[in-house]
């Protein structure tokens, strides 16, 4: 249940910090009740969509099962939505990171911290607020 | 229950047929749980959005609180999407009504079932797969 609170509580994080910065923002009802699969927060802004896997996570690696994981980047296609990973490392922040970079390893998509780190887009550039990434 | 139920077997019977047209659909988490008023359903397809406030109703009118209303327009407003309420008549089919067509009765939104008729889009016009509205 903790965990489950520190997933949602996440989530509730990015989905408020979206709706600061102007975008119309979804929750997604969970897959136990909506047989379709999808991301778990939409964001959308003048025809501008945004898709995110939210995901709060302690460790060195972060997985995400394989069937999830292609479903989530063929609803993004599908919608004509930018398909982003977001991880919320506790006590660090977040990182956003595109399924390009999450590499194959048979039951699960992965990323090391270590690289989410290395790929990971600034949150403002990816709402279209800021062309280039602040160093 | 058996109000909700209904309702709910409405929503996913229109969730089902934009699927089958090829829409990423999302169901919205219930508003009870998401702080940020929304639609009840989303269809997006390379970057065509349409939102939906799905409503099972028997009756001469159907009514929307003004407050929802609102905030469900505004929320189409911001994301770029086209809003329409989805009026299942039980038995008899679905009626798919832009807010232009309602009018403010002060504690509601409110159109007569006629005047619905009048209005109602063909889903297959909405959706961009027929240009004009079969006879």
């Amino acid at each position: 249940m903790a965990h489950y609170n520190k997933g949602a509580n996440a989530e509730r994080e990015l989905i408020h910090s979206l709706h600061a910065q102007g975008f119309a923002v979804l929750r997604v009802a969970g897959s136990g009740v909506s047989p379709l699969p999808s991301p778990d927060v939409v964001a959308l802004k003048h025809g501008k969509i945004l898709a995110f896997e939210c995901k709060a996570w302690k460790g060195k690696y972060l997985a995400i099962p394989v069937e999830t994981f292609n479903d989530e980047v063929n609803w993004a296609e599908t919608a004509g939505a930018d398909f982003f990973v977001a991880w919320k490392v506790p006590h660090k922040g977040w990182l956003f990171v595109s399924a390009k970079h999450f590499h194959n390893a048979g039951k699960n998509f992965m990323i090391s911290l270590d690289d989410a780190r290395k790929h990971s887009a600034n949150l403002l550039v990816i709402e279209g607020l800021q062309s280039t990434i602040q160093q």
